[in-house]
């Protein structure tokens, strides 16, 4: 099956969209959280327990994989989906931010980024050229454009250069893509469209500055790409700023193609998001910190290793469903927690990657009812008598997959 | 329900033994492994998993959970079943063995073993009675009592004088073990068996010196116990005496009793006990070796970390049903071993603990086969006529729980 973005639906008034992506590997109800799986493992977290947790689609790092076990092995053993034996679909990001943010004796050229290996110190350097073949070899459902991640802070002139830089990258990483893309199209005969199968998305820049991101918007709408993504947040900037970068760069992003926020956060700033018209969302926060005892609940934060959960026979959540919550209790993870057990990491995991995509679900069920609210107001006549089978078709979770 | 063990068949020939242990908390079919769980916790494995597995019994143990979280705590929160949320049989150690290993500051005395924290250097005193009342708080199903394990080697003279300090330590378990019991029974009526509940195991000791083991064993079977220990044994001893010692020890064992060989051993040993009519063995094996990357397979171990499997789209072992081996190859266990993922340990774990457990069902198996011989042969006008029932109803596995 070829990428395709359907969108079902776009609140008038607040911009939230419920949407549909076809990819090769399955379907993604959006919006949607992508857990990340830096090498090829969504930490501590086997795949059939992903799955379980109606996982829809999973984020692989590029810098990681080309490194360690490399690309071409993956490509050989069949693709990163076969090779970590996950089916459902798989987005890489470009390497680019781990090349910035792992390797302190970087040097940048317009031609690329030569670095360092955090491994072994060996020398490499990854050019959007490259960065295409190492995500096209890994079978990636979705390929993100090589891009800068501008500097936070970073003054007009330096987010312009970066921009700019991000700017000519991406028609690079575009040129490589519909190459190898039109390799394959040889293949398998005239009736595909190029770039079919796996998309590529660009990643608009520009600082904290409203002008450049409409510029980079602009600019990479002409590149006609499947998706877009807002790169360049979360990297230190306050919370207010990354809240007006994203309000002002999505209406420069057109409405038929998914937009992807990068490296977005809280349970609270998915719901933000996603109510202003974010399609996608990365982040680390469920898993990171659920190694670290943080736990995600619908009461809010809670830190397991406190001596208040001590004796606490009640789970994490009471009004959670996760496996977690249906079996363990407080006390039992603050123990493992406690006692350095590894089945600490791998349950608290677990809960807060369901915390996050349930989050996901109920906006996804909100958007729904804003939809039929909005069918209603629209044609008040028939308000009542479609609401019953409208409200059927909208019951969310069950009809999704 | 109470404890009971029910001695289905013992071959003649060789000794082994087919048996179903009853406890409290289930049925045990023995020969049996138990896969060990320190901390409350069979390293990486989620309990949900260890049930899917078909682990019927495991171990925890004393001297951990004594001093993390604390047997009061544990008993507080229901037991230690309740705690880490463990519906099936669980045994404890007797904490003798820990305060042995784990602490280079112990002091011995009639009385007990002064000891410090490996956690915080506080000191304590582990007494035959403390060691019986926290497991008896823990709420395990199988109590051991509390010995001294005979260090390797020893003397003849060391051997008798531990020995002997095992013995009225035995005598002292079994003193605190009765009285707690009769409590127990004041309160749910006259009608019950004393230790009928939670079943208190003997441990022989005596080195490597049959005499005084066969002497250690006919004076604790003076004390009826519900089940027998063979301890002191895997301590750095050659593989010949253990086997020596074994079977030197097991004729002085009353046969309608459970015989449990302690912390033994690898699959081809799991195999050769229970074929001498050991019907309970545990060890730390699979689970230790499994985080260092050391695969049982049926062809024999498998270092994951080494270069030939980077490349190897097979499973660990063909022939394996595990949850693993169905799902990932070598070259992506490889990578997620070389990468220090948890998922790592985590796999591994699972695969090596279905191997000992799947061993051990070819084993009763093996057993339950050579009953149809033993039957067969003893009447051979029947034998073409019975055989095909005899067969069905010694179908292994799907009967068994």
């Amino acid at each position: 099956m070829s990428f395709r973005f359907e969108l079902l639906f776009q609140d008038p008034q607040t911009g939230a969209r419920r949407g549909r992506l076809h990819t090769p590997h399955g379907v993604i109800e959006t919006p949607a959280f992508m857990p990340v799986g830096t090498q090829a493992s969504v930490k501590a977290v086997p795949q059939e327990m992903l799955e379980a947790l109606d996982a829809q689609i999973i984020l692989g790092n590029t810098y990681h994989l080309y490194l360690r076990p490399g690309h071409e092995l993956i490509r050989e053993l069949g693709g990163l989906h076969r090779f970590m034996a996950w089916p459902r679909p798989i987005l890489t990001d470009s390497g680019g931010f781990q090349v910035f943010s792992l390797n302190q004796l970087r040097k940048m050229s317009e031609q690329g980024v030569q670095f360092r290996s955090h491994l072994d110190g060996s020398l490499h350097e990854f050019t959007p050229e490259l960065s295409i073949d190492v995500q096209l070899a890994l079978g990636s459902d979705i390929v993100m454009a090589f891009d800068e991640c501008t500097p936070y802070p970073a003054t007009p002139q330096q987010a312009r250069a970066s921009m700019e830089l991000t700017l000519r990258w991406a028609e690079r990483s575009r040129r490589r893509w519909l190459e190898a893309d039109r390799g394959r199209a040889v293949q398998r005969g005239p009736d595909r469209q190029a770039g079919s199968e796996q998309a590529l998305f660009g990643i608009v820049q520009g600082g904290m500055y409203p002008e450049l991101r409409r510029e980079c918007a602009a600019r990479l709408v002409d590149l006609d790409l499947p998706g877009y993504a807002l790169g360049g947040l979360s990297v230190g900037e306050p919370r207010e700023a990354t809240q007006e970068t994203v309000a002002a760069s999505l209406p420069h992003l057109p409405v038929e193609k998914p937009r992807y926020l990068m490296g977005v956060g809280t349970p609270e700033e998915l719901v933000l998001y996603a109510n202003q018209g974010i399609d996608m969302m990365d982040c680390v926060m469920p898993t990171r910190n659920a190694r670290n005892g943080l736990l995600f609940t619908s009461q809010g934060r809670l830190s397991i290793k406190n001596a208040v959960h001590a004796r606490d026979p009640r789970p994490i959540d009471e009004s959670c469903g996760c496996p977690v919550c249906q079996r363990y209790s407080r006390a039992y993870l603050r123990h493992l927690f406690q006692s350095g057990e590894m089945l600490a990491a791998a349950l608290n995991t677990v809960h807060n990657i369901y915390h996050y995509l349930d989050t996901m679900r109920r906006v996804r069920h909100a958007i729904e009812l804003r939809e039929l609210q909005t069918l209603a107001a629209s044609d008040p006549a028939g308000n009542r008598r479609s609401a019953c089978s409208a409200a059927d078709s909208a019951q969310p979770e069950s009809a999704e997959r």
